[in-house]
């Protein structure tokens, strides 16, 4: 019936957040085809009207509003965006009024404030997360065991590295990893080095199928791809989370998010991105 | 006047969304004192009742509503939690049926749809992108530089690696790194692995002093560290992106999230997140 729908990111900062809403907003709607335009740094009135302009012009070829997803907290330049032909939703001034309200308080807005570095503990807590999670990648640095918040275990390619550094970069969560490789031997009994660690670790498991496509991206026909590995060594890595009594996650159909919040929740971990 | 607020942080699914905006809007009342709670996976009436009775007790020994931020996109479970005795924020509903509205479409209110994996050719990008980065991470395979979007060019601990970790997590993009040293040498002309793909790349530069603290919490009193050859560096640097006309950004006082943003925008990067 319709063709292509236009939407606008429109921040005065990063529009980040605005992204963010917006995407998850938009799987509600799988079927619709979009064009997104994003448009970060709105933080003049001179740039709030060339998007402006940008917008009428859309609307008056196509003869429908384009959507404007924003986060501008200042008064000026929301009401020059609000100007345009487009159906606007605002993912910050609605709820920013309903906390004023609620807390008789009033609210700081500044111009990209929402996005700044002034929150710099959370800010320098997330960064030395990163760098303590790429210091004890795949096994290096065991010396560094013990400043973790948890150890992750598992098979080479089961998702522990994307898993660490997105606990590190968005909870601020020291995240190290452990990688357990073909060696049958060492599935009998945990590493000194992990079981003086033992309450921080937590397993990640994926279904064979899945490893083997993984591994046979990056090395294809190799014995480390072939399925009858990944079965041999999932089947290992399993028994000793079940025997050892380490909580663990099937990461298979899991994203990042899901697996890192999941981790999070489970374990109790304290975030320190707040 | 007040005591400490409390805000809950409720989804059916990870509750980043909830957490991002949240954090955002938060900024705004930087006095407030706040006790927040994180309610994932709220995903069955069981759960949500649960979280209820917590938000009742707390209202009734505080006197004051708590703050829910959720993104609850499922009917039943949404009607339940606002039965509770707070201030309710709902970062989704009112926008999916604005959206329904103009569009005249019906949206696809599943559970936890918002966060899943149904986007998988995104979501596998961004797996990519990543594994990508840390393939190429700090100078070493060069031999991928033809496969990279962009090419970050700075000192040691100039803010490369989270940076390109960051634009391969949100944005799927290919972002390789090269380190600059302390070999006065390099700086008179680009090496040829970069020359050829000079239009990729991207400088970081950064404050002397504010390179003298981060080295010298890494490696305290060493030459490497000094002020003096932080700012050699530097200038070397920074005459070198002058020179060669490559642009660049001071990123002493800017976020992963802003300086990433900021190469997108000025390098036009197509993102693969969307």
């Amino acid at each position: 019936m319709s063709s292509s729908k236009t939407i606008f990111f429109i921040s005065d900062g990063t529009g980040i957040t605005a992204a963010n809403v917006g995407h998850s907003l938009l799987t509600q709607f799988p079927n619709v085809q979009l064009i997104k335009q994003f448009r970060p740094f709105i933080d003049t009135l001179e740039k709030a009207r060339a998007v402006v302009s940008e917008i009428n012009s859309i609307y008056e070829k196509s003869g429908e509003k384009p959507v404007l997803f924003t986060t501008i907290v200042d008064d000026a330049l929301r009401n020059e965006i609000s100007q345009s032909h487009a159906v606007m939703l605002d993912f910050f001034h609605g709820f920013i009024e309903q906390l004023e309200k609620h807390w008789q308080l009033p609210s700081n807005t500044r111009i990209g404030g929402a996005h700044g570095l002034e929150n710099n503990p959370a800010y320098n807590m997330r960064i030395d997360a990163l760098n303590y999670t790429l210091s004890t990648d795949d096994g290096l640095g065991y010396q560094f065991y013990p400043e973790a918040d948890v150890i992750l275990v598992g098979v080479s390619r089961s998702g522990k590295t994307p898993t660490c550094l997105y606990l590190a970069m968005h909870f601020g969560i020291y995240a190290a990893n452990y990688a357990y490789t073909d060696d049958d031997g060492q599935y009998f009994e945990l590493p000194a080095a992990l079981k003086e660690q033992r309450q921080k670790l937590f397993g990640l498991i994926i279904a064979p199928d899945h490893l083997h496509a993984i591994r046979s991206k990056r090395k294809p026909n190799t014995d480390y791809a072939s399925l009858a590995r990944c079965q041999h060594e999932l089947k290992n890595m399993k028994d000793l989370l079940l025997r050892e009594n380490i909580p663990f996650i099937d990461a298979t159909v899991r994203s990042v998010e899901e697996i890192s919040t999941t981790i999070v929740t489970q374990m109790g971990l304290t975030r320190r991105d707040v």
